[in-house]
């Protein structure tokens, strides 16, 4: 939640003006998204998302996030379109920041995720997997394993104030990880944050995916893995395994799972819940002062990734035979 | 700058059932606004602000500032409308705070005031006031002189460690208030926070008011003081007297300003000054752990009040003869 930029109206109609969206009816920060801010936008077009991307996207990155979207929009798949400048380009510069503006996707995100939900972001990302099969962009995964160690690095030391034993459980996990990854698994373009609160629903029924900018290049059962963490688990950190079914199946009804995809899926998990647990730890211990943004609890992470050290097989995640 | 209560989709969509504006579309929290949770929501029959009382405002205040709406709008001030549930209540209960729904208002707020937009101010401030000459609810203001002694009592003590010198110099303003503040003034419904996040504005045009959280029954004038505050200093503290002398030329075009209103502004400007000093004062010492509000500068208004205070009259602030 943040509005980190503010825009003034000269800016916002001398920006806006480079578009063949009419002119501004109102423009309103809105308190989602934690990485980047966001306007909702209306004008005498519609309504729209304006984003001005802060520091800790690339500004070389973009292309392949806005272009990712363009492809996936182009495939059917429900998300953002940006919207094309007069002069061709899907990126602007305001108030100092990139930005861009992309088209409004109509849904509520479910703040408690049922049954049915899981079943629905399980087809949903295997339609965007295959979607994105024949993207020409390529983006490495920065928090994947390579990244974990250095990630981890700006907390260490600190990470037992947060939890004691968290110092030595994260090194074990990532020495576990260092041996134990699986590096020949169907890679392609993952969206790799979709949490509740990228998925929109309306009336009950799937309305599409928002916030492509952690997506990269990945293992595809990475993302699956990450949705796992994400949506089946309850508040008490236990694991639904009803859910899990639901998800894994919504997804192998659009595109299958293999063996090895399904073997791996334990580690994947393991690997997925200690990406966040590593991101919100150093998050947590770097609130910067006068920070809008309330840092998520670490510690959510590592209940999660216990469960997962404890899994015996892929089973146990809900799979059907 | 807040979302303080988060809303469930199921007690969403049960509360907008209890209305006649079809499903929910779209519910996405605005980062503005600081006393309040407020969402932009979207339905099949338009878009709308759905607000969530937080605990500053009293409930028992809540009917007098959705009849106050309702009152000008029907005077043909432009503001939002509370929509009336089917029930014909204008406020309901979600999430477990009182809530209403209001129409949504197209503008956007000006964040440099410009001499036209100060004088729009004075006019649509005048307008108000006049409309609501007929409005029957009466609301004491709890941020004038009676409430600023024990509003500072949260503070005493610590205001030196914001600025040396604050404390004293809040005592001896109190002083001067409880000796000169005017008693004989007209008096009506006033706004008394009419910042310019509140007066919206579409094309260059004036194009309404909202917030009216803080409306009161006090001095007509103090609300002019308070604008001038509010719109005519510079981002330096420095007092612009163009800008005053269109805000108060503005108003007197729609309501003329009394002698006596006109002897009494550089006190009203000073008590205006104290009071958004105060209440800064005590947020800034007082953030809450997590806070997601950054809180005000106290002291951009001791900078204020003392300018106020140097005024040897009325006429410095820009009044034409």
């Amino acid at each position: 939640m943040a509005v980190y930029t503010e825009v003034s109206d000269e800016e916002l109609t001398r920006f806006v003006a480079g578009y063949d969206i009419g002119a501004v009816l109102a423009c309103k920060g809105i308190a989602e998204g934690v990485e980047n801010t966001n306007y909702l936008l209306r004008t005498e077009k519609g309504s729209f998302i304006l984003t001005l991307y802060e520091k800790r996207v690339r500004r070389e990155d973009l292309p392949f996030f806005l272009d990712l979207m363009e492809h996936l929009a182009g495939r059917g798949v429900s998300c953002p379109l940006p919207v094309r400048r007069r002069d061709g380009a899907a990126l602007g510069e305001l108030a100092g920041r990139p930005a861009a503006i992309i088209t409004f996707l109509e849904g509520v995100w479910i703040r408690r995720p049922h049954v049915e939900h899981c079943a629905a972001v399980g087809r949903a990302l295997a339609a965007m997997h295959l979607a994105a099969l024949d993207y020409a962009g390529r983006r490495p995964n920065a928090l994947s394993v390579p990244g974990w160690g250095p990630l981890f690095a700006q907390a260490e030391g600190r990470a037992d104030t947060v939890q004691p034993g968290l110092d030595a459980a994260v090194r074990e996990e990532l020495a576990f990880h260092a041996a134990h990854w699986p590096g020949e698994l169907p890679v392609g373009t993952i969206h790799a944050d979709l949490f509740p609160d990228n998925v929109f629903f309306l009336r009950g029924r799937f309305s599409g995916l928002i916030d492509f900018y952690f997506a990269c290049t990945d293992i595809l059962a990475y993302d699956v893995a990450i949705c796992l963490n994400a949506w089946c688990f309850e508040p008490d950190q236990a694991y639904n395994a009803t859910k899990g079914r639901a998800l894994l199946a919504g997804y192998r009804s659009v595109r299958p799972l293999s063996e090895a995809e399904i073997a791996a899926l334990p580690v994947l998990a393991r690997g997925a819940a200690l990406r966040f647990l590593l991101t919100r730890l150093v998050d947590w211990l770097n609130v910067p002062p006068g920070a809008l943004v309330k840092p998520k609890d670490p510690v959510e992470y590592l209940k999660k990734l216990r469960f997962h050290q404890r899994v015996a097989g892929a089973a146990e995640y809900g799979l059907d035979a």
